[in-house]
This record gives C-alpha cells, sequence and structure tokens, in this order.
C-alpha cells in the first residue's frame, strides 16, 4: 500500500519532519511517499496561503494517480484544497485537521487545539464547524509562533506549546490536546508524556487512518459530488491543470 | 467609485453578461470595471474549477489593489477565494451567494436556489451554512445545465430554470427564488415578472451592496483575521503572487 | 426613491440625530423621511417597550404606504415589528440590527455588538440567532447606559462606548465593531477613526441597503409569509388598525 | 390559586372555547379565570395580527397583576408579546405553543404540528427554533382553515385536522400530534381517541404547567432580563400604558 | 393519581431527600410512591455509574406497572435511562434534568447549572443538546462534592453551592439556577430566598410535570419509538428482565 | 495488538460473523478476539435492549482490561455504553456507529444510513447529532428486517437491504451508505460491488481505527470525564460490578 503525503508548503525540512512523523506509525505494509509542493508558499498562515497552496497540492494528486497511489494526506491543518483533491483521486484523501479532530472524539468527551499564529485560529474554527466537531473542541489556542519558527530552536516553541497546553488542561475542561500545525508532529510525543494526556498529531492521525479505509477497500465515492472533473479548457499559466478525461 | 467585478472563469461572454447585469444597477457615480480572469477554467461547475479559478481571481484583486479600486464583486456563485481576497484587498469584497442570499433574508422568509448542475449544489448548501441562512434556504434546486450552456439557445434553459422555479414555489414554501449562477443574471427581471415573486440575481445584489458598504465608509478589517497576508517567500509558477510588504 | 426612515420611540431629538446620519450614507437620488413614532415609549430597553413600539411603527408604516414610500428603515435595534412590517409593506423593510450584522459579515470574520443596558442583550442576543450570525458575533457588550443617556453630555457616553470597544477588539477576537444603538450613530465615524477598526452604524447599513434593494427591484415578496395581512375586524382602540383590502 | 387565561383576540367565544378547556385540566384548588382582550384583532392569523394582540394581551396582564393573579396562560399558538408579558408580571407566564411543545417531548421522540393557515407556519417554525425543539418537531403542517372558521360547522374543520394529523403519523415519522391554534382545544379528546396517539392542546399544558410552577413556589425571575419595565414616558393613544414604578 | 418517585441508586437516605421534596408540591390528589433501587451503584457519578443504575431504575418501572402507577419520576440529574423506561410505561415518565431545565425556560431568559462533581459537569452538557435548551442554559458548574457528601454536614455543602450560585449570577448572565442533583433537592427553599431569585429542583420540577401531565390525560406514545419492547430472549443474570407480550 | 471486538447481544452467530468481518481487515499483527455478551438480548432493537445490554458489555470491557486487551470494537450500530467502557478502559473503545459515520465523511459529501427496524432510526439520529455529522447524513432510512432475521435467508434481506439502498441514492443525493446493523457486515462487500459506491461496515472501520488509534500510541484519556469510575459500593445482582481502586 502507497500513501502519499503532501506538504502543501514549499519547505522541505517540514516535509523531512512530517515524513517522520508518517514512517512512525505506517503500517508494516505501507510505503510513505512524502513529496513537497512544487510551486506556492513557504508556509501557510492565512487565508491566501491556503488558495494559494491548492495548485501545487493538486498536482501532487495528479501525480500520484498516474502513479497508482492508494491515498493521500494533506499535511497541513488547513486541510486546504481537500473537496478539490477529492475530485481528482480515486483512493481515500485525508486532511490532518480533520482526522486528528476525529481522533480525538474517539479519547476524549473534549478536546483543544493549540496551534501557531492567532490569525490562523478562525480558519480552524471553520474546520471544526465543518466537521462536525463543535461539541467537542472546548478552543482553538494560538501560541503565535510562526510556522517556519516552529523548528527554530532560538523561538522556544516546545516550551511555549507546551504552557498552552497546560493552560488549556487547566481552563477549558478538556482530556486531550490536538497540535494545530504539521510542524508540531515531531514534539508529539515528548508533550505527551509531559503532560500526562492524549496528545494528537495530524499527520499520525491522517496516516494511520488513511491506511485504515485502504484496507477496509473504500475509495472516494465518486457518484455524486465527489466524481472526477469535468474535462474542460483552462487557459493561461494553469492550462496544464485542466482535466482530462 | 470604482467597482471591479470579476468573472474568475475565463469565458468572455460570462464577463459581458455579468457586466451588463452590473451596470443596470450600478448608482449614477459608480464605475463599473468588469474584468476576466486570466488563467483557469472555463466554467466552475465543481471544487476543482472552484481551487483552481483563486488564482486568476486573486491575480485580478491584486490589479485592482494596484489600480486603486473601491470595492470587488466576486461574480461566481461559489464566492471562490472570497477570504483570501478579502486578506489583500483594502475595500469591501462581495461574492455573489452571500449577497444574493443575504437579499433573499431581506424580502422573504424563506428562499430556494436554483442552480445549474447537480454537483454543485454541495457548493451552495455549504455556503448556505457558512453564511448562516440556513433557517431561510428551504432547498438548492439543479437543473443540471452546463454553465456554458445558460447562454446556448438550444439547452432551452430559461425554460428549465422557470419550470424548477414554478416547482420550488410550490413546494418549498419560499417567497424568493436565489438564481445560482452568475450565467443567469440576465434572466432575472423576465423570471420575476413571470413568476410575480423576487428573484434574486447575485451579480446585482453584490454590485448595490458593495456600493452600499463604500457609501458607509467601510472597508475590510485589517485588524485580525482579514489583515494584509505576510510577507513570504513563494516558489515556481506562483513566485509572481508572493505577498509583498 | 424614498426612503422613509422611521424612530419607534417618540424622542424627536433621536430622530434628528438619525435622520443626520441617514442623510449622510444617502445617494444622491435618493430623499429621506425621517419619522417619529406617534405613541409609544419614549425609549426601547426591553421586551416591553419594544412590543409597545410596534403600534406606532406600524402606523408609520401605513402612512408610508399611502406616501407610496419606497422602503423603509426601522431605526431601533431591536428591530421591533419587522416581521409585522413585512406583512403591510410593498417596498423592502430592514432593521437597523439585521443590516448592521450583515454588513459586519461582508468586512470582518468575527464582530462584537457594544449596546447600552445590560437587559437588552438577550434581545440582541435572539437577533443574532434570528439573522444566523451566530458564527460571526463574538460577543454582545453592555455599557449601562440608558438610551436617553447617550445624547447627555454627562453621562460620559462616548469613552465608555470607547472603552468597550477596545476590551472588544482586545478580548473577543473580532476584527469589527457593530453599535447596538440607534443613538450611537453619530459616533460611529469617530470611533472608526480613533479604533482604527470598521464600525457599524445601522442606520447608515439599513438605509444604504435598503437603497441597495431599490435600486434591485426587489421588493417585499407578497407570495406567502409576507402576505398583506387578512383583512378583519379590530376592536377597541386598536380599530383604527385593522387591515382592509 | 388564580391562573388567568387570556385570549389575545377578540372574539368571545374563542375565550369560552378555551376556557372550558383549561377547566378541564385544572386543580381543585385552582380558579381559571378567562379574559378577552378588549382591543386587537378577532383572530390572530400572521406577524401583523400578532404584534397588534400584545397590547390587549399586555393590558389584561397588567391588570392580572392589580389583582394579584398567580399566573397567566397566553392563549394564541403564536405565544404573542410572551416576554413582555414575562416583565410585567411577577408570577408565570406560559404560552400555549412552548407548553404543548415541552409536553409533547416528554411522551415521545418526535411531534408534528396541525395548525391552521399556511401563512403561520412559519411563525410556528420561529417558535420551534426558539424553544429549542428542533430536535423534536417532525413538521409544521397546514389545514388550511381560517382560525375563526374553526367553530364553523361548514368548514368542516374537524375531518381536515383529523386528515392532516393521519398524514402526519403516516408521514413524519412523528408519536404523538401537537394541536397548533387554542382554537382547536375542544377538539383534543376526539383526536386523541380516534387516532390512538398523543394529541396535546396547548391550553391544557399551559394551565396544567402554571399550576405546576406556582405549586412549585417558582415565579418570573426578576433579576436580569425579565425585570420590570423601566419607568418612562408614553405618547399618544398608549399614555396609560406607561410602565410605573 | 399515583407518581412513583424512583430513586436510581441505592442510598435510601437520598430517597428520604427525594421524597420530602416530592411530598411537598403534589397536589391534593397524589399519592406520592418513592422506592430505591434494588441494585447497582450507592450514588450516581458518571457514565459507568449512570450506566449500571438502569437496570434496577428498569425493574422498578417494570414493577411500577404490574401496580398500575399513573407517572413516574427518574430522581437522578443525568436522567438515566429515560428512553428505556419510556418504552416500558404506558404513563408518563419525566427525569428530572429535563423538568427542571424546562420549568427554568418558563422563568428566566438564561439559568446556570449547579451541580456536584466536575465529571459529571460533561453528562449535563449532552443534556442540555439533548433538551434542546442550549439557547437557554449559559453554564454548567461544578462544586466538586460527592453526591454522598450533600448530606455530610462536614462537607459545608451548602455553603459551596450558596457561593457557586453566587458566582453564575454574577458571571453568568442568567437569571435562573437550576440544582444539579437529586440530592440537593432539600437546599433549595433556603437558597431561593438567600439569592432572591428562582432556584429549581428538578425532583420537584418532575413530581409536579408529571402530575400536570396525567391531568391532561397524556400517556407516552406507543406509536413509534417509545412502543413496548419487542419480546425476545434474554440470557444470564438479565433472563428475568426479558420483554414480554 | 490485541482488539477485543464485543458483541453486546448474546447470539453467537452474530459474533462469528462479525468476528469474519473482523479478521477480513485486520493488519497483519492484530489480534481479533471476538467475544458474546454473557447476558442481556439476544438482539438490540431499542431503547430497552440497548440499556439493558450494557451490563454485558461493560462486564466484557472489565475483562479485557483485566487480560490486557489494546482496544476494543462495540459490535452493535446503537453504541451502547460507549462512554461507560471508556471510563474503563485504558486502551480506546470505538462503537461501529462512529467509525463508519466518520468514514464516510472521509470518501463522501454526503451519506445515507440503510438500518433494519423503524423504531431504531431515532437511535441513529440521536448518534447523528452526538457525533456532529448532521452535516453528512442525509437521511435514515429503515427496511423493517428484524435483527435476527438478517441471516435468515427466508427474510431476502439482502434485496431488501439493496433495494433501499438504491433509493437512497437515487433521492438522498448521497455518495455513500452506512450499513445500520453489525448483522449487515457480512453483505457489506457485495454491495459495493453491485452498487458501485462505497458501502461502509461499522465493524471493519471500527475495527482498521481502533488500530489506527493504537499504532497512534493514544489511548482514552484519563484527565477529566473519562477517568476510572470512582471506587464505591454497588448492591444487589450488580454488587460484582462495583468500580474497584
Amino acid at each position: 500500500m502507497r500513501i502519499r503525503v503532501i506538504n502543501p508548503n514549499t519547505t522541505q525540512s517540514m516535509t523531512d519532519l512530517v515524513e517522520a512523523a508518517a514512517r512512525n506509525v505506517a503500517g508494516p505494509d505501507v510505503t510513505i511517499e512524502a513529496v513537497t509542493s512544487g510551486c506556492g508558499p513557504a508556509s501557510i498562515e492565512g487565508h491566501y496561503d491556503d488558495a494559494m497552496a491548492c495548485i501545487g497540492l493538486l498536482e501532487e494528486i495528479r501525480k500520484g494517480e498516474q502513479d497508482g497511489v492508494d491515498a493521500y494526506v494533506i499535511a497541513c491543518f488547513g486541510d486546504p484544497g481537500l473537496d478539490a483533491a477529492r475530485e481528482l483521486a480515486r483512493g481515500p484523501v485525508l486532511g490532518i485537521a480533520e482526522a486528528a479532530m476525529r481522533a480525538a472524539t474517539f479519547v476524549a468527551t473534549g478536546f483543544s487545539v493549540v496551534t501557531t499564529l492567532s490569525r490562523t485560529v478562525v480558519i480552524a474554527e471553520h474546520l471544526v464547524t465543518r466537521y462536525g466537531v463543535h461539541g467537542h473542541c472546548r478552543a482553538v489556542r494560538a501560541t503565535d509562533i510562526a510556522v517556519l519558527d516552529l523548528e527554530n530552536p532560538e523561538s522556544c516553541a516546545y516550551q511555549k506549546i507546551l504552557d498552552e497546553c497546560r493552560r488549556a488542561l487547566a481552563e477549558d475542561r478538556c482530556g486531550a490536546i490536538v497540535l494545530g500545525c504539521a510542524g508540531m508532529a515531531d514534539l508529539c510525543e515528548r508533550l505527551s508524556k509531559e503532560l500526562g494526556v492524549p496528545v494528537i498529531d495530524g499527520v499520525s492521525a491522517a496516516v494511520v487512518m488513511a491506511e485504515a479505509l485502504v484496507r477496509m477497500g473504500l475509495n472516494t465515492s465518486k457518484h455524486g459530488d465527489y466524481a472526477r472533473p469535468l474535462p474542460k479548457s483552462y487557459q493561461g499559466i494553469l492550462a496544464p491543470f485542466a482535466p482530462r478525461e
């Protein structure tokens, strides 16, 4: 089974981090193929970045379809281009936010999201509503760490995130933490040990759930809204992206 | 006052149709600048097209900002790229779906949407939830006419749409109809006369509401989630789209 | 185009204030006709006042219909008698709360309402639910200034409102403020400049949106729930209010 | 214990019908005082009538307070003026719609409302949302019988209502029927026998629940939103309605 | 009329307390029969206890049916086994949480629940959603008093509850308090006097409402979801609980 | 890894069927231990059965904890005793309804549930609300086949289910089917092939998702609401079920 984990931003070091997290949980018969978007933003920290990131993401889905990939993971907590990707793909496509949030509902009555910049909080909140976890998500908390600073030792990212998790557990009446950025994947195990509660990294969650769906024999439904895009003419720099038969 | 009406698909004839509808309602001191996306799909009929259409749309917003445009209208019923556009723009940005749906709530207790392909119904439904008009929207009905066939006389589009509106008024307990595609703008007046109820075209609604907001002195809030995108590096074919200071 | 702006309370000075705000935004071909209710409460600060204010309001709508007015604005943040007014009126009727809240959703992902007395907060909250803006409205905050004290210099109304707005922007994660009383209309521009975010006055919002709807050729739907009231006998002091053919 | 059952329309025969239903269920130590509004519409069949009916209703509440009444029932399925009445009253005030709907949730997982004119359906639907019974109310069905025709033998009201109830039980997957008009109160027992399911008349429900609340020693809370209306000046024909200390 | 009040835990002293509260409000023609579950937990303080308590509860319902009881009250704020009990019972079955919460909505625009252990808060919150009182319930607050410590003078239960109520009234913008445990029933009157707002005990509320429903002639609907359980074979220690014809 | 799949009813043949479905999808390093409840109903077809089934279910969880099982699946579409089981268990506990519904949201924009008896529809609907999939679940449809008749060739179960699925796909605008009973697990693959859309069996979904959570290192949170039940005395036939330290 081949699962393609797509980093929708162009930062290779984040892809490496995400790949490690994916490999850590993948089953014995699963091949993880981590790829970096070929165009678009270096990090995704708002609606504009999110929209722009879809192009490179969808290109990777298209390539994956040519390569016969079994399932995809979109490794960005905004789950950008999820519905568009599902139109293209035969196999399942999972966003890390949806996978993490659903996983949390299996192990706690309430969870809090701890994420990066304040301005991304509303994106996470829209997903909370979209995924129907409004009854479980107690809060979405920001640490005001830029995505690319997560890997910068001088940003004290781990400590800030740990402190925010502690506040969440004390104040939000939650039983689990969902990490709100793919770039936090490598901190998951350490946070979990230190906090003594389930801490959920969406990359891991999406990889194991993608594997689960493939094992069940489930593919994206092509009856209705996720049917393949209708063939049509595309212009300009996006001409190569036109859907074909 | 300059209002830029953006057709996010690349079909000039649709831009012309939309421009006529916009000019028909614009106030005496308003200049309508209708522009056609320079890249992307010829029509938008699904999630993939929707995602792809954002690039050309955002490019037009960017150009509009350079030109000092006062407000924007996104002339596609999926309201693609709305939040991203608001990050870029100083002045207000309105999607035709949100404008049409809100307008409907001012004149009826319930409305039905009559749109094009069945597969787009779920996109409209997501917007109904997103815009909080779930209590007003009685149904989203499809006519299964392709967007570009609206202008094709052989498709009998007007008759099909009229029939669907009649069914809606008879069955859905609604008092108004919202037309679910920019390409239906030219049919609005005729349908309204024939049906005897308010029929709302989103292009008209968005243009007059954009003018209204500018007249009030309202601009997109730059405090919080719609602040300008953070400057960062963009790669590949999207390198020119990188947000600058 | 004639827009009748109705003050549902009997305080002429508030009508004057509201009239000034309306004139400030009305388009060049719009005549603003500001009228004061002929009976009922001097100010509206609770459910009882709200119910009682409907009589004078509906009388003004009735007179407007005789005078061939094109649209109406109900200049009270409780939007009293809105549905009843729409049954009577041919043209559109807008409440200032619904207009302000919808305007806010066009320019920010979240807004807070800053209003007068604590006891009116629940009325605003009911409207938030009714208008489907629950996903956008972050909070409804009270300043505990009586409606008629807004114009009293000794009440330090402006400072109190400014401070509450500041708290809202700091704590509620909102990007815009909605002023929760018609009597705050004259403070809007100053607050906006001082806070640097969109501040929305419902009187302005309703006037420009009413104009927008008329420009679109939209009238209140007479198919269904907003059909004219059925003719019937009325008794007692309300006998003159009986709906006729 | 004195319970005042107020008919907010001016039709004495409806008051008599309602009084009989109330007396039928009242406890042994309860005095039912049925009163007819002294002004306003002969029947309530829309938003305008609803708003106009509040005056006479609130006058009866005021008189009841002077007379030391223990609780009130508003005998109209639109529950007009409910919040305003609660500001005035010391004891509990119940609307027949809220009482009926809540009673239904105690005895069935789902109920359907069968009411009079189609145009009143939306009023009932707003109450369903307001009272939080959206999860229980399967449908609101109209019989298109005018309120005052319920007592007219030529209208075949009983048969029409019976048929609509049958359709509801067959199609809506409900286990109980809520009668959507005070004027249906006398049909309740017969319908219940014939259908073999709980049929709920709001007049009975509100009377017994009002008695229940008084027995518990519960009065309307005067802390917060239902505090007595603030004293203020009222003008014109409503001058006598000014709230006093 | 015979109302059986069932204590679903096995602690007789709690049954006595509950019985006194029930007798205090029951009408003159009502016989209160308070019974203690014959098996299961000594107190109910979590989901496990809640599930386990259903057995003894349902046994008491079964016995009540044999004895021809007219209505039942489940005297535990988790309303355990409510739907199952309604399948068994002919007459109405009320849980004290649903009765208390509905009673609160009749007398205040908002209420707060003050309950025992923190871990039970989520159970109350699920009921708030289930009963559709989310628009009225401002908060669910815990006092961290174990259920069986309510009767222990050394726990200072009254003072802790009073303090929590005060905080609720000051901070939650509520007008009434709902006591979140049957074991608080005896504190109700005293709290109400001291706080000056409606304080609602679910035992009282459920008893008077059960009486109300019986007076109306309402029984649990046997059409649909609350029909008697289908006869079938049961194994093991639960063999005696098999539903019969 | 050991996953215990619990059949909460006492019918061994259903356990065998469920075991086969579980084995079919389990990963290479997973041991499936299928167990049958030792007491309670032969099948679960209503609220009463559901409540009664919890005892045997929780006994199996308790035994599993003694045996050091890694995760549990509750193989009944009512997900009975889910929260109680999570209080007891260290590892994750999944209900088949929650797993199936979440799986559906990963592969389609909308799904319909096809289940057994009409009277169980409301149980599924409550779970739809509880799991926040209201935006995805288009309908819950019944086939009126008794649970134990699924395995009876004379009931033509397969054909009835197939027909109902076809109606769902034609009428509900869904892209996937969720099978509403553990006893349909063996029909899943055949239905999927014949219908050409994803058909989801909850047993498979829950097994693979349980495995996924264990692979992620996630256990049920013991911080807060799912903490182990507090030790206390239990009486009567349930005395052996008392929670210990």
